[in-house]
């Protein structure tokens, strides 16, 4: 059982700190971004060192006082905030942003884990390269967020999740032990990978405090296409022809049905289609090559293979920047029409690729049997990401539809479920998917993540309720 | 405190298995490659399933039974035996050699933990696919043993190693259970990572039964060359320029000293130096690319480059298989030229990219301290993987040099250690290097190792004292 942040335990904690370490909690630290939940919480811990890190942990540890840990407020599953119980401490590394070191031989960046995304991406072009992680709040959110959840985003096809951008990280362990693994290495064979053990758990076995981040050559062109492709079939079996001609090449592979067209022209009319009719399916494709390559001719002989193997109708490849732009313009703004239509609920769900044409047959007919619903499926293709997502029909509201929202999530979720899919495959469990996670996974996987959990935090302090419910420990 | 496998003991474990499961270990069960140890245990499992897997671990850890189990019998650092204590049951899985599934679309290939790595390359071939997993003990390693230790090899520079081509895990937990995590997704972020965690444990936290293995496009033409190279800083910086211009499309960067040469000709002369001269330091390059580009002229263009900016002074690139299997031969007989000297300590280490010219230049005046050797460095530069081997001077032998091994591998340890390096880059910890671990891990690091350690395998079965010395649990 966790105790409050009290006044004494933050008077005593105060004494051990810099001034100014301790501050009331803003209304920032509270909420999160689709305001479902209030946290809860005076107190937000600023420290400026792993050192302080470590004063702090060790002291609510002693207390058995919960630690949340808030990085740039944007996750969507509530991971950043705790609804009810005893007051914990609030901890943002928002005051330890400091670069480790930039080492361009080795195409390797360290940074505190407070650094925000575009900083870090900044950062990498001026020195020459890239840091492939982007996401839509890359202008908040901060490393230490971004490791904790494993964050997803555009680019993973090509250059992984952010897993796999990282060689090391230094964390903060629930008695305040420092992990000293900022290693910049290759390959290092001593010992279990706690680097990928505490990437993902979402501030629940440690606070990742720095982070080793792997760079990348710019590529020097790009090319963006749009192609209309029959099926979800024929989607992936172009998917699979690209990979082959093109390895390592491919940036995006962004899957686009109908019903985003008939949402931008409904609710974001100045987004064009560029076909004279909206294709059923089509996808986005961008190659990203380095100097001396052809971008344009290498994506029109993609497309002519393509063509021959009737694996797409039509296309248009973007001749310019503008161009380029006015495609992806489609792909960013289908969220924000989506936005305003208005969902009864959305879904981030991951599929084997081979099992997407039957997913995307076999969903309708489920939540037909529920009501009638428009649904918007779209997203990372190439990774077996779908953002799918159901809304009312014309002329109904959300409203309309509150008392099926869990049936709906359900029926998609169970369908995931049977065909070895995954209930979350970019944002993680937070507090949002505590149950999801509990219906959907592996009893033999939940029992050992409940082991670990007791064996590194066994007081519970490190962001109660996220991922596994206390009781449930 | 364990038990061991006793009649009593394996007489009721068979009669809960198939007849034939349970029989006396062979001789290769108990010995392994450097004929350092001899193992224990007289009785080796070989189940033939999961279930039959998940049926020996109750009972082992039901009666407190260590369980050693045993791959392809290859690793180098004595992970695969026991050589002391109560007997253990051994526990190989050559008879779980099945295909899960084969999944073109996907570019994945599920099998189980027993297949031997040169079959599943093969496989993948059939399918048009490359598997790039590949080492010299490929013929007889198996999956299960290779993702146990985390193996390296040939192509990590371009597909990492082997934790990066996985994609899901079935195991078999300490108390039987059942891990169901053998998942094809490229994006899941539902709870705690398991499958990097079992990943390079080396069997101490689960025993792996089957995989799901990510493919590649097979490179349609590749193109080798041997560059000579001023120092090893111009051939990091090679290393740069060439993954600025060939970005993903680089298979081998491998670093050949002097030393290399010449022992090639003191005991393998077969083996040609194309060069007129011997360089100080070369490089083996290789580029593999898909159909529709121009291999040769890629790397002449590289070459051409690299000349200007004086990072090159001399150089062959092969014209036909036979020239880039001559040049590869250089590079695959230096270990066997290696054994015909006979070193005095063999080193498997890996450093920060950037610090490696500081290590070349300081490790021979660090040993120059304990006594005169000849040194061949060599390996895989691209992943900061150096051999670093060390020799007995011309006329002297190993054995003058017995009472200084401990010495000598202490001191290169501990500059590598120094220079934020891994004592491990790819070998793994088995028995051999356990005091190694405990040398130079961070203590929050161990401590966290062991935590997990109890957590998953209370009773300790599983691989008693390999990684972590039993009594350190």
């Amino acid at each position: 059982m966790l105790n409050p942040a009290d006044d004494a335990f933050l008077a005593a904690l105060a004494g051990r700190l810099p001034e100014g370490t301790l501050r009331p909690a803003d209304p920032r630290h509270l909420t999160e971004p689709r305001g479902r939940w209030q946290g809860t919480g005076g107190t937000v811990a600023l420290p400026r060192s792993t050192a302080e890190v470590s004063t702090l942990l060790a002291a609510c540890n002693a207390a058995r006082v919960g630690v949340v840990p808030w990085g740039g407020g944007t996750g969507l599953v509530g991971g950043q905030l705790l609804p009810s119980g005893p007051a914990p401490l609030i901890l943002s590394l928002e005051r330890m942003t400091a670069t480790r070191g930039l080492y361009p031989v080795e195409a390797v960046l360290s940074v505190e884990a407070g650094a925000i995304l575009a900083d870090v991406q900044r950062q990498a072009e001026a020195a020459g390269f890239l840091f492939p992680l982007s996401l839509a709040s890359e202008g908040s959110a901060r490393i230490g967020g971004l490791l904790a959840t494993n964050a997803g985003g555009l680019n993973v096809l090509r250059y992984g999740n952010a897993r796999d951008l990282v060689l090391g990280v230094e964390a903060v362990l629930a008695d305040g032990s420092i992990l000293h693994g900022l290693k910049r290495l290759r390959k290092d064979n001593t010992g279990y990978d706690l680097r990928h053990l505490l990437i993902g758990s979402e501030g629940t076995l440690g606070i990742i405090t720095a982070a080793s981040l792997r760079l990348f050559p710019r590529p020097a062109a790009t090319v963006t296409a749009l192609l209309v492709t029959p099926s979800p079939d024929t989607a992936l079996r172009l998917l699979s022809l690209a990979r082959k001609r093109l390895p390592g090449m491919i940036s995006a592979f962004e899957l686009i049905h109908r019903t985003g067209f008939d949402f931008l022209a409904e609710a974001m009319p100045e987004i064009a289609c560029p076909f004279p009719h909206i294709p059923e399916w089509s996808i986005l494709v961008e190659l990203g090559l380095p100097a001396g390559f052809e971008a344009e001719s290498l994506m029109a002989s993609l497309y002519a293979e393509a063509d021959d193997a009737a694996l797409v109708t039509d296309g248009v490849i973007a001749a310019s920047g503008q161009q380029s732009a006015a495609l992806w313009s489609i792909r960013e703004s289908i969220p924000e029409a989506n936005r305003r239509i208005g969902s009864v609920s959305s879904h981030d769900i991951s599929l084997p690729l081979s099992a997407i044409p039957d997913f995307i047959a076999q969903a309708p007919a489920a939540l037909g049997r529920i009501d009638r619903f428009r649904i918007n499926c779209f997203g990372h293709l190439g990774d077996g990401n779908l953002h799918y997502n159901v809304f009312p029909e014309r002329g109904r509201s959300r409203a309309d539809h509150d008392h099926q929202r869990d049936a709906v999530k359900a029926c998609i979720h169970d369908l995931v479920d049977s065909m070895g899919g995954s209930v979350s495959a970019e944002h993680g469990i937070g507090r949002l998917k505590v149950k999801d996670l509990e219906t959907y996974a592996d009893p033999a996987k939940l029992s050992a993540m409940r082991a670990i959990k007791r064996a590194l935090d066994p007081n519970g302090i490190l962001n109660p309720g996220a991922v596994l419910r206390e009781s449930g420990i």
